[in-house]
């Protein structure tokens, strides 16, 4: 069973957190192929935390499970708190294969994604 | 003489500044079809401004502007800041048409581009 965690930084606007929910509800049901398992979690301000994202993963089933940092840019978060939070967990699990996948910023595809958006702009 | 301004928050942190100028610079030598100008400005902590960046553009010779968010969520920078800045300059830019894209977490292609870097995922 594998799991797509998508890990957030967490906002105090609850909409904010819940764009990002939306979203893993959006993979998971368009997804399902790759794979059977996809939630989200927030670094911080918002709930669930990561090692409790991990957690649940585990609860529904994953054998494996690829944390996605839902960042634009490669700052503190992405670099050290991140990875440092899921080297703390993965002690807990050591049947689990637990992954770090890129900062969403670091994808070739960002470039195309970006002229896409560009294209649906209107006037002021 | 068409521009793309990406605009992104702005951090306290150099570096993460740099990867959106870095960005703009690499999207203005792979885009130039569709974009002659790609500048980079920042809502807040960095520089350069939001207005300085469409100013910069029109200096460029832009004779349209396509605003870019560079944000993942629809927080109220995306919703109320970015807009309202942008209202507040074009008045002193009457030729110059300014549009103001979708942010990039709106993208029918964020999805793609998640799935395509969890592939890249490497274990803890």
């Amino acid at each position: 069973m594998k799991a797509l965690l998508l890990v957030a930084h967490g906002s105090r606007r609850k909409q904010s957190n819940d764009e990002v929910v939306l979203l893993a509800e959006k993979l998971k049901s368009q997804c399902s192929q790759q794979y059977n398992i996809v939630n989200a979690a927030f670094l911080e301000l918002a709930e669930v935390l990561i090692p409790d994202g991990i957690k649940q993963c585990v609860t529904d089933g994953a054998t494996s499970i690829v944390v996605l940092p839902y960042f634009l840019n490669s700052g503190r978060h992405v670099v050290e708190d991140v990875p440092n939070i899921i080297n703390d967990c993965i002690g807990q699990y050591p049947d689990i294969e637990i992954s770090l996948a890129p900062h969403l910023g670091a994808s070739d595809l960002m470039m195309d994604l970006i002229l896409s958006s560009a294209k649906s702009a209107k006037a002021v």
